[in-house]
This record gives C-alpha cells, sequence and structure tokens, in this order.
C-alpha cells in the first residue's frame, strides 16, 4: 500500500467482491454510516482502533494501517459527469445563490462551516414514490472586522 | 426589460435600496421563502399572480410581468469563488461520493431529482454557536431496464 | 478485476477478438440492444442472472460477476473529438435551445428525464440514402413551487 | 440590426412580451416547428418569404430581414447548465457510445450528418406520466478509403 | 450604482484621481488597513458608520450607502496574470504542501479558517533590501467525527 | 529511482510507516522545518550532506542521493481541492489585491519575491481557540525603467 | 494487444526501428499514402486483406487483425503544441472564417463534409524554397429546411 | 472606429444590408478573393489604396482607413462549434498526424510555413454532388542545427 | 478615462490615426524604445514628467495622467493566438526546459528574475534574410536555504 | 526503448547519476550547448552520427538509436508551474505586446520564426548580482498579399 488511494481502491474492491454494506461497516466502528463510507472513500482520518477494525473487515495489509490514520488529499476536481453527483452539483448551481442570501439574511455575512460540518442521507417514505432527504448542518462562521 | 438578467438585476438592486427581505416576499406571495428567493433570482417561474406581486415589491416596470412568467435559462457555470457557493460546492466534492454510496446502498441504481425537489434553509440554535441546517429533498429515481 | 473499467475494456478486447454483436448479446439476456450495449459499456446495472450470461458471452473471470451488479460511475467528461459522438453532441449545440423552447411550449417549465428514459437505434431505409433514426423517450418532469 | 444576435434577442423579447407560441409562427411560414424555432433561434438561414413573414411576426425592423437571410453563426459552446439542456448533454454523455457501437455494428464505419438532419419534438401519452419523445434522424455518411 | 462592482469601481477611480492613501482611509474608520482596503476593494461588509465616510472620503453617491453595507460577491476567480498577485499564487504552489503538512503535524487532521481570518501587510528592514512581510493568522478548524 | 516524485513518493510513503515528524527531520539536518518540509516534497535542492542524511532518515535507496541534489521542477498545476489547500487559495482569491495595493502603497510599483523568500507556520495561543500563523517574508523587488 | 491505441504504438516503434517509409506501405495496400498514413495511426478501418498486409509489414502480432478491422476511436482533442500541427491549427484560426465566407458564397449555407473527404499531401517546387501542398477535398452538404 | 475589430464589424453590417459579394470586392481591389476576403475579416493588412477602395465599397467612415492599414492582432481562440469550422477543426484532429508524417517523410524535420502561405477554395464539379476544394500552400521550413 | 485600460485604448487608438512610431515617444521620453512602449501598452507606471509628455504626445485627457502614473494590472492570460505572439510562446515551450537546464548549470537553483530585467528587440542585416534578435536580460536570483 | 520520451526519461536519469554536464555533451558532439540540450531533451533530430555519441555519453540501449533520428513531438503544453519556467511565460505576457509592436515598427507584418531561430543562454557579470542573459534571434517573415 503505496498510498491512501491503493488502500481506497483495495477497500471498494474489496466491499463489492464481499457484498459489504457500509451500515454494517458504520455499526462495527460505532459511528454514523455518513461518516464511516467517507473515511472508507479515504476522506477521513481514522483512530487507530478504527482502522485496525476497517483492516479487519475489508481484509487489508498491516501497511494500510497507517494510511487509515494519516490525513488524507480530500476532495474531487471538476464538475463531475456521474448522474448521482452531478444532480448534487446542479441543486448548488441552481440553489446556491438562494442558500447564500437566506444565510446572510438570517446569520449576517459569513459561511456554513464545510469542517465544523455533518450530513444525514435517509429515506423519506412518500406515496408519490420515496424521496431522498439530505441534512447539511455546518457551524456558522460570521467574517469579522480587524 | 430585455432579458430575465435584466429583471433579476432590477430585483438585486431594488432590494439592496429598499432593505425588502426575503421572508417578507415570501411572505406576501404565499410561498416558502426558498422558493420565493430563488424565483426573485431568475430561477424559477412565476404565475401571473406572483408576477404583479414581485413587480409591485420590487417596483419592476410593465415589461418585466412577462419574463418572470417565462421559464428562465437556469444554473451558473464553472466552480463558484465566493467563499459561502465554495463551501456548498466543497461538501459536495468532499462527501458527494459518500452520499451516492448510501443512496445506492438505500435505493439501488438510480439519482435523487433535482427537479422533483425542495430545499429548506434554517437556524440550527447551538451553545458551541449557531449552525446553518439545510434539507435537501428529492425524489427517488431509478433506472430502468428497457 | 479491480474495477468496472477493467470489465469493460475485457468486454470491449474479448467482443472485438470473437466478433460478438450487440443484437446477439441482446437476444441472449432477453433485453433491448440499446440497454445491453449501455450495460456491456458499463452504464448500466445488471442482474446476477444477466452477468453470468455476460460473463459466459466474454470469457470474463469469476471476479467480473460482482461488479456487473454493482451501480458504475457513469458519463464521460468533456466534448468528444471522435466525429461520430462530436456530431451528437453538435446536435445538441445547435438544436438544444429548440428542444427546451418546444418542450417548456407543449409541457411547461421542467425536464425530459435522462433517468426514466429509453432510446432507439434503428436504420430508416431511403433512397437518397439510408439515414440512422435515434428516438429518445424520457418521461416529462415538472418544477414544482415549494 | 448589427448582427443575426441582435435579431434573435429581439425575436425572444418581442415573443415573451406577446405571448407569441412556436407552433403559431411554424404555420404560418408553413415548416415544421422544429426547423421554425431553430431558424427564429439563429441557427438556420430563411428565404427571402420567410424573413418577411417572420419580421411581420416579431415587428422587426427592416434591417433585420437581410440578417435572417445570411447563414449565421451556429452552435453552443461549451457544456450547458440549464437543466434541461443538460439533461441532452448527460443523454449523449451515457448513452453516446452505445449509439455509435450500434451505428457501426449496424452501417459501418461512418457518422450519422447532423446536417442532412431532422428532429421532432412530440409528447408521447403516457398513464404513469406523459413523455417527451424525440426523433433524430440523419442520413448515415460511410468513411471511404482512397 | 446599480452592484458593488459599481461601487468599487467608483473607489479606485477616484482614489486614483484624488491620490488618496489605503491608510487615510483606515485611520479615518478606525480599522485596520488590510480590512479597511479589502473592504474597499469589495470583498467585505461594512456598517453604516462606515458607508458614510467612505462615501464621504471617495465621494459617492447615495445610492452607494447600501451596496457597501451588502455582503458583496467575494473572491476572483483563476490564476492571476499580475506579477505580484501570481507571486503569492506561486508560493502557495511551491510552499502549500508544505504549510498542510506542517498544520497537521500541529494540530491534527484540519485545516485553517480563511473567515475567522486576519492579515497584517508590513515593511521588514533589512540591509540587503527590505522585504515585504505578510502575516496570516487564521483560527484551527478541526475535523470531527460524527 | 527514475525521477524527483519517486523519491518523494517513497519518502512520503516510509514517512508514514514510521511515523517520523517533519520537525525531527528538521533537528537532524539542522534547518527549518519549513525548508525542510518542502525539500522533502520535491520542492528545494540539497546539498549531499543533507540528502545523505534524508536517505538515512527514510530509508532510501543509493540512487536518491543524486536526485535530492538536483534542482527539482517545482509546483503544482490548478487551484487545489482539498480543503487545507483551498483555503489557501482563497485568502489570495480574497485578500490578494488587497495585499498588492498595500505593497505598492508603501514600496511603490514591484513584488514581493517568491525566491528570496521564508516562510514560517506557528501555533498561536488563543483562548477562543487557537490559531494558525503563517509569516511570509519576501524581499521587495521593484519595477525599474530601462 | 488490448486496444486500437497498443497497435497503433507498435506499428509506430516498429517503423522507427525499421526504417519503412509510409509511401512503401501504401504501395503494398494498394491505397493512397494519405489514407494508408492515416489507417496505420489508428484513425481508420482497414479490410481483412489490408491487416493482414500491414501486420506482415510491421511484424504485428495474431491479435492485431481484429483490432485493425475494428470503427477505431478518431481524433485528437485540444489544440496541438507540436510546431508542425500547430501551424495547421493556425491556418483555420486565421483563415477559417474566410473559407466559410466563401463556401457560403459559393455554395450557400451548408459544410464541407469532413467524412466524404479526402486528402494529398505533395511537394511542390519553388525557387524560393518548395512549399508543401495540401489538397482538401470534401462534399457540399447543404442545410435543408424540413 | 476605435478598433479594427469596429472596422470589422461595420464591414460585416454592410455587406449583408448591400448583399455585396466577396469576389467583386476581391475583383475591385485586385487580390484574391480569399487574401481579401480575410483581409476584410481584420486578418490582413491592406495598403494605403486598398483600405481606400475598401472604404468606398463598404461606405466606411474617414477613421477606418488608418485600422486597416495597422497589422491587426489575427487569429481566433479554443475550438469553434460553428458546424463548417467544426468541421475544419476535426479534419486535422483527425489528419493532422498524417500531414506531419507525411511532410517530415518528404522533407524532413520542419514546417510548413503559416505565414508564407496561400489558399484557395473552390468548387469541383461532381456527379455524386459537387465537392469543395481546399488548396493549401506554405513553404516548407526546416529546423536547423546550431 | 475611467482605468488604465481606457488609456490604453486611447493612446493606441490616437497613435493609429496619428501615426506616430514608438520610436519617436521613445526619443520623447529619453527611455528605451522597449520600455516606452511597455509603458504605454499599460504594463508600466510613468513619473509625472513621462505621463505629462506621454498626454502631450497621444492628445489624452487631463484625467489620464493619474492613470498613468499608478502601478497597473500587468500580464495577459492564456496562449495568445495572434502568430506573432503564439511564436514566443511556441519558443518557450520548445525551448524552455533546455533554458532552465543551462541556467541551472552556469548558477545552480534559482531563476532569472522578470522584475529586474530588460528587453532589446533588434534588426539583425543577415544575407538569407533578416532576422529578428532579442535580448532578455534579467538578474539571476537563487534559492536560499532558511 | 517504446519512444523517444522513454529515451528522454533514460537520458535524464543516467545524466542525474553520472553527474555529467550539458557543455561536455556539448564538446562532444561539436554543437552549441542550447541546441544540445534541446536535442537531448527530445525536442531536435540527431543525424547518425549525434545519436550514436550520445548513446555513448548516456549508456542508452541499441534501440534509442533510431528514435534520437526521428523527428520528435515537439513542445509542452500549458502554462508552466515551475518558477523559472514561469518567469519566461511572464515576461512573454507582459512584454510580449511591445515585442510584437516593435517587430512591426521595424519590419513591417509578419512574424519572428521559432524554426529557422537559435538562442544563446550566458552569464553577463554584473556587480550588483551576475544576470541570464537570453538572445533569441528568428528570421522575420513577412505576411504577402497573394
Amino acid at each position: 500500500m503505496k498510498s491512501r488511494e491503493d488502500v481506497t481502491n483495495l477497500i471498494l474492491a474489496n466491499k463489492v467482491q464481499k457484498s459489504i454494506t457500509w451500515k454494517s461497516v458504520a455499526e462495527k466502528i460505532g459511528c454514523s454510516k455518513e461518516w464511516t463510507t467517507a473515511a472508507c472513500l479515504g476522506q477521513m482520518t481514522m483512530t487507530k482502533e478504527q482502522a485496525e477494525k476497517i483492516a479487519d473487515i475489508f481484509d487489508l495489509p498491516e501497511s494500510a494501517l497507517a494510511w487509515l490514520q494519516t490525513a488524507p488529499k480530500k476532495g474531487a476536481s471538476g464538475i463531475p459527469t456521474d448522474p448521482i453527483l452531478y444532480r448534487l452539483h446542479e441543486v448548488m448551481a441552481v440553489y446556491g445563490p438562494t442558500i447564500k442570501e437566506l444565510i446572510i439574511e438570517e446569520f449576517g455575512d459569513g459561511i456554513m462551516s464545510a469542517i465544523d460540518f455533518n450530513l444525514t442521507v435517509a429515506r423519506e417514505k412518500n406515496e408519490a414514490g420515496d424521496r431522498v432527504t439530505l441534512v447539511l448542518s455546518g457551524k456558522f462562521l460570521p467574517y469579522k472586522q480587524f
């Protein structure tokens, strides 16, 4: 394992071959399914205990342990082509300025933190067809005069 | 008013000069503050009644009415530089693949609709500093074999 | 097979070497030639039965089966240079705004779904030279006020 | 009117203000609604008679007549952000290689012409929600050895 | 004044014509020269009192006041060509990964805030030629497990 | 070791597996932690003595020595997606023109050198949460008439 | 040979090592040197007989035969940096609009086909230095009203 | 007339309104239709006599004369979307490397000049449909050792 | 005059209309023709005396004086399409790495300054055709350990 | 050795490991150090004798000989991030239009050839710090009417 990307790719390959679900992984390491998935996809830093459990679940070699505990290179560049990811991008292209206006109207000049942040992905039952509900929660950080 | 962009710019300029809030506009046209703001920012199509109220609130000329009732060109191109908009982009760059994995694990192959979609922006009280909560809800649309 | 791309490349290589036609594959798995080809090109998710038949036809290793049943990363980025793909791009660059105007005139503000969607590719006999006919059918999805 | 773009913008502005439909324009000039719309959007060259009728319908100044009869600069650059246009782009990103494979399987190496081409946009009644049907028809042009 | 950009351009034009220094502006509004300059360049939101003083100093029209008190669209896109701005970009291209490594070594996984942030620009006397010293100070924000 | 990139990747991989800190490396070669880290990340040229110590610390093969003493290809292209690097980019997008104005006001037309340059990264204790302090110091270089 | 690119690269490598000329290849397969070179560079589809001769000339493995008879992915993306290719690009950037105007003046609205197309590259003797003459011939395809 | 672009736009507008052909212009100034068109489109520098005739033909103001005699900014950026221009681009993307190989095989390492260059655009009668013939002739310039 | 760009455009327009040469301007302000031209093109900062002379030569309004004495936004973005500018770009694309290698071999790790820099453009008589000679001279700036 | 890039990389790797200087290579093959370095970096075509000497100096395998004698793919794409290369780019961004104006003023409309071109890189002794002097010499090529 020469990089975190190697570890992520092995996790994904073994997940597919072994039909492991993210929810079951989350239960085993005792975190939300959202944080757990992000961590397995190479976006978060694990503790030693978490790394050992993940290595056990996905049958990773010894050298993967150190990478899972190292702060990774986060994010993906460009505008995605995958339809599910593009829809998220489009939501922000269409509604982003609306979100900005309403945050500023409520809080003043500042941002919603993407670091002091959490996320839930849930199913919302609906007779006209079930819905995906995403809840994004980030601390408001105000700009300050200096 | 030669285009919807002209109308949007005039709404924004008059909003600033008259200190109008989006919430007060929403109350007057009887829709959510999120849809109302998006519509005023040139992303949604209004009914005749909505257009007339908006023209009244923002002191728009007669020719604005038809543009407000016409389906606009939606979305913004590229990756935004404004910090508040960039954070939304970053959230999707960091957590987008996680959202994809969890939607597929819950629903199977498909997407969260960005059309049959709604949004709320709210303040979440918190002792460590209030938070911005965004709730995104879109119908799940499955890929079908044909 | 470490990724769906590996599987797709092997399908393509074996198709060429064995002179397999997409139509014959479609007949064997009982779907349209269009969906079947898209699935073999790594854009669709197969059932277990489909995956097994595809593995058999293209002589794929055991590990390909799980990848074929996993929702893939879809789409291609950028503007294609291949002449046949570019012509499709050009059609949308030249006629896209026309299609938009006519959908909106007929249905109101909304989109043609690219998910609840199907496609046929056919030969149209013509004395002045046969023609390619593409039929694209997608559910109309209206924007709704919220 | 200093350019065809000026003419197109005036057509669009007057269409919105006068609530003219593309279908009614097409009937008056005796062409398909698809070609007529494309021509009004600045993509096609009109005859003198067509230009005069269009100028009459949209109340265009004398100088517009020559522009409508001049071969325009066609097409739009980049990948569109408008959701309805993006879905068309996505369809080609997801299914383009499938279309290529099936054209080649049926016809051999060549392309579907985007010039000797026509298009229809229609409503398809459907109990699960009406659908948009696009029919694209282009002459097959083979590559020839030389 | 139809936008904040209009106000910024007028400030810059009048600054040049009247030979006003940023330091003198900062003294008059009682803030640091760095925040004051950023605010005059359209990156920060002013209070009513600050806006009035700025309007007075730069001889701005009445309508500028509201824009100066409105949260602006911040940031600049792309990689700058101006040599002084490019050197700042280059410093981050050459030393950015070093800064990342050392922040993580000292604090763990997280970021230096660009919102809870301040900046000073100073002259450092030096016999071999005076130096520019930039001090950037931002709150450390840790990633948290959720 | 066929390139400096190979050497850098091996340093990074061995650093992670052996839990080596940049500070300890800097102490061993007697330079600042900032220069040392930049050099290990492939941005600076080492002396023979430094290269030998680095090879010893990170267990590098003989062929790495020559690469460490060769002037490398510096810098990274594009706008980073990693949140910590992006914040540095954003600081320059928001405050860059401010820095430019204040350098010119203090020194006249010229730049802050990115070559005759040094950097420190430090922790600033703060009750409201510790801060990251970056000090960038570069020689002022004036444009000269010729 | 896992792709046409593999075949093309092997043809190029063996051409260089064996000092084979394109003209001699063209003579052996009985086509123009222009079509033959394009086909060897992976842009055209060969017949079985042509593929066998090419495999013989360039000492290609058995698996190359099927790839040479398969319609390839054509074209190259972006703007070339190689001086000889850039000059061709520049000619079209400088004279392209001229060519467009003169085609339209002679033929009306339409294009020069790039499919029903042929090319010759020749030396033109000239006392002031020999010249390269390129003759490009493509069928005129008119836009038609529909 | 504040720039050559202003002059070019006025030439184009007046050409359309007055139905002037490029061939008639070329005859009047006694140059090829290709050079004349390129010059009128703002790509070439005219002599005083040519400029005066062009100003006369297109009814240009006095201030246009100097611009027509000034070396212009040549070329157009990016990849064109107009179908007729795109086909020229595609020809170079598909056949450019072929042209390069054949020039080098005939002449050795060097380029076809785009400066010591001329062009003809002609109709080629053909029973299967007339063809457009472009002849590009440029001096061969060899790379020289130094 | 609302910006330096306005001043530059007026200088260029008046230069063309009045047939002023850069050399004559340089003589009048007593600087090299290279620095003078760069300054008139908006890349350098003038003294009060220089600005007054330039305003006199090019008949500029009073408000231009302050802009000419203000440090401008320098440089141009992207890769130029104009043939003369592109050749300069190509020289650096083809020979840039050679220049880098030879600077480092002669001086060690560092750069040629683009600030402490001067330039001459001259004609070199040559029987085979006169040549353009550019001499670029920049101070060597070494990277220093810190 | 499957491509010229393979040969170039091996030359660079062996140069570093064996501490060979470009000047010594140039002496051995009897050309300027500038042309020799460019040729070794894969930008120029060597004669058989030169290729044999280079292969000897850098210990290249037999198969490298043919590649060194083949016209390579020249140039590098994009805008470089390496500081030394970027400075060269910046010089052209800041002074390119000046060079253009002065070439045209001296020679008329045309270019400085990048093919009939040579380059020297030299040290210029200077008390205030030695300077790098680049001399670029290219034949002037005029645009000609046709």
